[in-house]
């Protein structure tokens, strides 16, 4: 199935376009899980455990898993074993390489590991892509226009009349089919998002910059003409449960948290 | 010492400034290391015991050993422990992320792991550079103009009458202390080496893209006005071996390639 009909499906079993973000730091956990052999593991099992139904799918933020060495390679892959099968797992990478060395992030995320989708960077260009591209089912989310302070570096830049970021998504749309190109937009960049989602109503996007910042959700909202945009969420919602919680309050804070963002988003899709 | 001391030091000693691209892939290497625990470890270790002396440094590509999961995280290890302190160890990540998930990498490969240097991607603009400099002995290698066929869908695109590849070297540089902000300009990028260097002589330089194509030596050699700048070769020397070789071929292939290669730059040098 296609990526984009998989997110679809989801979204509608579920009523959720949160995907929950695993950047989970052994340091940030509850001390329930400092027994296991592998915290990290447990408690990103128990996390999916009790959001299963209530979200859309999970980001893994690559960074945390290689600071564990050997423990966060098999964290990574008890977590993505651990994801329902018909929930989104997206890598959270931002690789970006020359050909062969991107056949190898493939090969290794989404062939190994079992990823649905990866984020890349695009500053190498349309080769970057190509790898990631070779697979039907899968997705490659493209860093368009990203929530960072200095993302006017490069991606506010002008060229022949275009933001840099625009002739991103242009060339990265070329190379699409079925809608398996998509974008990362920074949740406070509305405007674009809104000019972005009613020109291309069917290319995912992955929106993280929600959290802290709750006050953005109504605005954004508006701005999402899109059935295939899912916003990420991730401390908000896994340290939702204090450091000394027990079990049962664990399930009932995390699940609580999934399910209070998902009425948030309701709330602000009814009052459009 | 900071990062250009120790890599005009090295340079000076062995009289090289190759840094050999450990891209070591588990179906290409030797049947001699097929019988180890960790094949890829002990042919990366044989590498570097045969070229130490006329090599400056190592090149890691971070995504042949993230192929190989836990076996790669330890080869990883056990490789970079095995290169000499005075030698440089640079890891070919190319990550780019916003500032505290790229702190996890500068904790996760500086602290760690031990690399003296780490590519990056500058898609996210200067928040994604902060944390690898703020460690004095480190250096970050910023990605300016790869390579590769389609670096020109951003890179070479103009604004306000620069490069792209121009503004990044701008900004890079605008925060880059005691030189410990360098670039990666591919092998081919003759013309803009050569007007790089020559403004810029104390600021490092990795060069990619030698190998194969050895006629571009001499004129790449004519380019280079710096005495920081180090040119990889990966494939070249590590499988300069053949498949079926004794140790004792292995030893003399590989120390050859490396010997050769920098009989090669000096001809280039003298000739000029």
């Amino acid at each position: 199935m296609a990526y984009t009909g998989k997110l679809k499906k989801i979204i509608s079993r579920n009523k959720s376009i949160l995907v929950i973000g695993l950047d989970t730091d052994l340091n940030k956990i509850p001390n329930i899980f400092l027994k296991y052999k592998n915290p990290v593991s447990e408690f990103n099992k128990a996390v999916i455990e009790c959001t299963k139904d209530v979200a859309a799918g999970y980001k893994l933020n690559l960074a945390f898993y290689e600071y564990l060495e050997e423990q966060g390679i098999s964290a990574m892959r008890d977590t993505v074993k651990s994801i329902p099968e018909d929930m989104i797992k997206i890598c959270d990478s931002k690789r970006g390489d020359i050909e062969n060395t991107a056949e190898m992030y493939a090969k290794t995320y989404f062939d190994k590991y079992n990823f649905d989708s990866i984020t890349v960077s695009p500053y190498m260009g349309r080769d970057a892509l190509v790898p990631f591209l070779k697979r039907n089912d899968k997705c490659v989310y493209v860093l368009a226009l990203t929530s960072n302070k200095s993302n006017s570096d490069l991606q506010l830049l002008k060229s022949g009349g275009k933001f840099l970021y625009e002739s991103v998504i242009e060339f990265s749309l070329s190379m699409s089919a079925d809608n398996n190109v998509g974008f990362v937009f920074g949740a406070n960049h509305t405007e674009e998002i809104l000019k972005f989602t009613s020109l291309n109503p069917e290319v995912p996007l992955l929106i993280p910059g929600i959290g802290a910042q709750k006050n953005d959700i109504g605005m954004l909202m508006k701005s999402i003409k899109s059935e295939t945009a899912v916003i990420n969420s991730s401390r908000a919602v896994i340290y939702s449960a204090p450091k000394d919680c027990s079990e049962k309050e664990f399930f009932e804070k995390i699940r609580e948290s999934a399910v209070e963002f998902n009425k948030e988003i309701d709330s602000c899709k009814n009052s459009v």
